[in-house]
């Protein structure tokens, strides 16, 4: 079956407090069954997840690591920080309090609502995602999954990609432990991280620059209960702590 | 532009010698600017990189990583290996000779042509990729980007997502760098792997099981000249080698 990716364009600037899914819904066909992919960035946008750095006092770990780069950033990139997994200043690797490891813990100065503010990951991306979901069935009478995404790295790998840091009504992995192939050789170790396959395609449309901060996507079957948090690696499974 | 990804059913069992862009011309509905994505797994097959276990003799390192693994395929595992990057026994992730870090070096038992057998990367999948896309240029008379997927786990993140191993007629980064957003931030940091997320998005559609082992993607613009090695992180960038 074919599988189409439709960007939800024509979404003006997202303020805190906007109806976020009220701003998707009259400009995307949704209908039963699609995955609605919208980008962290308007997310934490709408919840007011916004820093303005002249209300930021930097600590000495943040001009330590700052070099030179914005030691308030980095102030705000340690405030929202777990664990530190990697740091060439001005560079963070960090683990988030939602067990993410990303640069800069997320925090993000593009795409900010003015100069000098960044952008912090929403406090609880699949409840977020679990409120749009909420919201459009009520607004567009349809059945969608919603994943929440957001554009990180990789190690050993250069450029981002879109992956998945909140879900709602998806399925994030697909497990094809006991699914056997066409040999009859049991595929035992095959787990797809279907969502953030799902948020990568929807990047492909959505750009950074082009004001496209949501992608439609049908035909494709993700659909289930989960959560994010099992798209992150268990620290006892995980060889690059 | 809406983004859509086409499966080609009903390719056959690939073997080696398989003429496969004719396997996927004769089911595929090209067009000029489409990208065409195929599964390594048949590339390899095709090219004949196959090893049948029975003749491969294991040595000391490959019988003690090996655990309750086949020592037989640690030791192609290791012959395929550039560098060992972590050892779980039986879980070895390497770097192949082409740069690429992944599980195994990417040798696979799954998907191969019969029992006792495992599949290996192909030994330059960017000249595979332009093999291709030569050989469907000439029968079906349409210019289009090639790119060889595999699909490779990540550091800190549960699950597989399909990646570029080999590109042809595609740029497989997209670099914004000065690029300004709508507040005027330079992007300065932001290059996309677009190659990545066009491979995880054709997995979407080609599934581990269902014969499905090629997809078109159409509409998005990724055309250029480049190579799946710009997509290694170069060794002095790399902060999880």
């Amino acid at each position: 079956m074919t599988v189409s990716i439709i960007p939800v364009e024509g979404v003006p600037e997202v303020r805190e407090g906007d109806d976020l899914a009220a701003l998707i819904a009259e400009r995307a066909p949704l209908e039963d069954g699609d995955v609605l992919v919208v980008a962290q960035k308007v997310v934490s946008k709408a919840e007011g997840r916004v820093v303005n750095l002249a209300d930021v006092e930097p600590g000495e770990e943040a001009a330590s690591i700052a070099a030179d780069g914005d030691p308030r950033q980095i102030e705000v990139i340690l405030r929202e920080t777990a664990r530190i997994v990697r740091v060439r200043p001005p560079l963070v690797i960090a683990e988030t309090r939602h067990g993410f490891v990303c640069a800069s813990a997320g925090v993000d100065a593009s795409n900010a609502p003015e100069p000098g503010t960044v952008v912090l990951l929403p406090e609880d991306p699949d409840a977020s995602a679990a409120r749009l979901r909420d919201r459009l069935r009520e607004l567009a009478g349809a059945e969608v999954g919603v994943i929440v995404s957001d554009s990180f790295g990789r190690a050993w790998r250069q450029g981002t990609t879109d992956v998945a840091i909140g879900v709602a009504g998806i399925e994030p992995l697909l497990d094809l432990k006991g699914v056997r192939d066409s040999t009859g050789y049991e595929l035992h170790a095959t787990v797809i991280a279907v969502a953030d396959e799902l948020a990568g395609a929807a990047e492909l449309v959505m750009g950074k620059t082009a004001g496209v901060p949501a992608a439609v996507i049908r035909g494709v079957d993700a659909h289930g209960e989960g959560s994010a948090r099992e798209l992150v690696m268990p620290p006892d499974r995980d060889l690059f702590r």
